[in-house]
């Protein structure tokens, strides 16, 4: 196994044992870059030289017995909404082309003091104001998207051009790219992880959070980015990280999830989903049922107000942000972005209260629904990769949707209640797609979250990474086919 | 001293030492109430049947020895705003009329958990959204206004005609009653004081606290009704209360303040200002010193943007909670709320989350502020009592500007912020008619606030009740009428 291939854990595993050096997993992993970035374009910048003066730093600090833990000497992207002190941060636009900051985001100076080495920006749709990052191919079909608004993150991490990334997620931005290019997405309860020092979208729902090949990895990356919070669990010292704190595989009879209630919805996440994505969904359920869990039917509260929830809360504060921006340079914005930040002006303050208020009622619910399971089973995204340039999607039932209004119907859910949610790959489609399962958890509930989540991972095992080729054979399927095949095959 | 006539604490220490039964202390209240209502009209509701049996009741109980605490037999009025199972609550509004709650508001149950005497429904602005109250008759001037929103509370208290009484506080809804009637008004920290129950005008702006007689009856009061947090002082229990904790008069020198910063406003709160009422609160401000508080000079944070970031935040709010009753019966809504609430409608969200921000900005600069000095001290309102259909004042600088905008002007900043304000009364002017002083302290500090406050009154003494008679001499003085006379004697 190439050091690139290793997940976080693995590669710290081997750095922890003395048989990997944080030299050469870099450089293993910027000679990754170079072979794919010419297909994936998934950095927006690479610092080479500074990853390699880093993983030279950590090298030497090991080798002197001051192991940082984890993450010391692991190579990483940061989504390039994420400030990096003197490394060019854009947000994927032409209004801040050369910006470099002067001051580290809070998660990135805590990344830097675990000891992670910066391989580079990862590419992210401009200002995190869509779903797609068309600056960026999907590693498993260059035809396709992959997802945004963390694509170049998302996409590194699936192909192997980086050991784990951070992503921000206001409509799923974490969770998309990563159910579209089958890889591990968590996106952490709202205020677990601080966001100073990265671009807003929506101040009331951004969140930072890691993209990474495993369950297990992701866990590591939080530990070392959130906040310890007084409130949350009952042992007074934070709440999260399954760093080491999974419950699978804790006895001899390898991972379960027997006592966990999953709830799974029978209405609103399951309309309008492609077929095979849904097989592949309820595949994954009957695999967590036969680790032990238990099935419970629920229904989704308030469902009908997600749309214009989400809507009504994002939009207004976007625009409240660029405001002023967009009226000296409107030119500097893309189109798609343009039009998006002019509608929201035109959004009355009492539309903003009414989402407000409609988000208070989703809250008390949702803690109610989760008062009765422990955490809640989805499809992730309605459909795989769209094409690139794709603008719809056409259901069974005849309905179209937006590619963008697809992709955040189920994940926009988690933003406006701030419940942690995360994505993990459960299989392919027949166009070697990935998809996702998305679990969402109680508020602070991490730690069991993705101790559910590992316990899957455990047993059937991670996606493998994206090989990075040829085109697939049929890469223009409709996601609307129906589906004449049996499950989908997992590839573990 | 008639028992009308006493505080609350009075009252309380003759009860405790059975010296008044609440019988007599009610029945002596509730003729008082008889001589006053003619003139004042301060009740929209006097529920005396009600309040006898409660009094008996609590009678009995304190003669079985199961004396609940110093509110138990005191005879109180409600805020029409605030709901009282059983009891008319119309908020002032047709479009209540006759609404019977059948649930009491978190306050009311807190009250009569403490065993508190219900008077009746005290008169309010209209949905709480005016600063005049004109219902009701100012007791020291019966051309006058009391003040609003919580006009009612604020006069019964004054006139004798209620022991204590609660008001809420969107823009000074309790504070500027309470200094154009010569009592004590205390707005509490945001939070502190349970909102359940009582209508809503803007929910990031409302406060329900006290009206009293004085500043130690103000933390009696607040004792009762505040919840107890656990994120604000240190002993873990809760934070306010001067109901025994006042520093004042602690030891054998009788009260002082020494130690205590006090910040005088270079700016903003002394700027359009009737001169007697500067000259008042100059005076009081002199009192001070000579407790043996240091005056410090300080400069009001980002002041321009208070009137704003209030109107910006409120008047969406309140169209966001009456829209729908407005569309179906706007007819029965008073010309001038009906305004507001029409004009809410047409603000742009993108506003709203500029008046949030701004008052994020304040919040930091003013918790930056009351590092420095333990409390700022300002006139509460910038005139006296307005004559009954007064529109403005004119200043001393040629601008004029409407009753509503001046009194809220001094105000709002505690709303906008959050943090604990109090007024007391520090004089009269040459037409009788009180001066309110305003100390603004630490948030969830209501213990020192009203310790400080307590000091100047035990040294100062506690403004006398209102008469309640015939119309004062010369009634119509414009309030910008310069100042001839020295100060205004104090009548304590």
């Amino acid at each position: 196994m190439r050091p690139y291939e290793l997940s976080l854990a693995e590669a710290a595993d081997a750095i922890g044992a003395g048989h990997l050096s944080p030299v050469e997993l870099t450089d293993s992993v910027l000679a990754r870059i170079e072979a794919t970035e010419p297909q994936l374009n998934a950095y927006a910048a690479v610092t080479a030289d500074l990853a390699r003066e880093q993983a030279a730093a950590a090298e030497r600090e090991i080798a002197a017995g001051r192991r940082r833990g984890p993450l010391h000497g692991i190579p990483m992207a940061l989504k390039d909404l994420i400030d990096t002190a003197g490394v060019v941060t854009a947000s994927g636009s032409a209004v801040r082309a050369g910006r470099v900051p002067d001051r580290d985001a809070a998660v990135t100076a805590r990344l830097r003091q675990a000891g992670a080495v910066l391989l580079g920006k990862a590419h992210t749709h401009e200002f995190a104001f869509g779903l797609t990052t068309p600056q960026t191919r999907n590693p498993w079909a260059p035809d396709r998207v992959p997802g945004g608004s963390s694509g170049g993150s998302a996409a590194a991490v699936a192909a192997g051009a980086a050991t784990f990334a951070l992503g921000t997620d206001t409509g799923g931005s974490i969770r998309v790219p990563a159910a579209l290019t089958g890889t591990v997405g968590l996106k952490p309860t709202y205020g677990l992880v601080p966001r100073e020092g990265v671009t807003a979208l929506s101040w009331s729902l951004d969140h930072v959070g890691p993209i990474t090949r495993t369950v297990r990895d992701a866990g590591l990356v939080l530990d070392a980015i959130a906040e310890r919070r007084a409130d949350t669990s009952g042992d007074g010292c934070g709440t999260h990280g399954a760093g080491g704190t999974g419950v699978s595989g804790a006895d001899d009879g390898g991972p379960d999830l027997r006592g966990v209630r999953v709830g799974v919805p029978v209405d609103y996440f399951f309309d309008r989903v492609d077929s095979q994505v849904e097989a592949a969904v309820r595949a994954a359920l009957d695999r967590m049922a036969a680790l032990g869990a238990r099935l419970v039917d629920v229904e989704i509260p308030l469902h009908r107000y997600v749309q214009a929830a989400h809507w009504g809360l994002m939009v207004p504060e976007a625009t409240a942000y660029h405001a002023e921006q967009l009226s000296r340079t409107p030119e500097l914005y893309g189109a798609d972005v343009r039009v998006l930040l002019e509608a929201g002006a035109l959004l009355p303050a009492v539309d903003h209260l009414r989402a407000q208020r409609a988000r208070t009622l989703m809250r008390q619910e949702w803690g109610r629904l989760l008062d009765k399971v422990d955490l809640i089973a989805a499809p992730t995204v309605p459909a795989t990769a769209a094409t690139a340039g794709q603008a719809t999607f056409t259901w069974a039932d005849g309905t179209a949707e937006t590619v963008a209004d697809a992709y955040v119907r189920f994940c926009a859910p988690a933003n406006i209640t701030g419940l942690p949610a995360l994505s993990l790959p459960v299989g392919f489609d027949r166009d070697g797609l990935p998809i996702g399962m998305q679990l969402i958890g109680r508020a602070y509930g991490e730690t069991a979250l993705l101790a559910a989540a590992d316990a899957y991972e455990q047993a059937f095992g991670p996606a493998p990474l994206a090989e990075v080729h040829q085109p697939t054979a049929a890469a223009t399927v409709s996601a609307s086919t129906p589906s004449a095949l049996p499950l989908p095959a997992s590839r573990t």
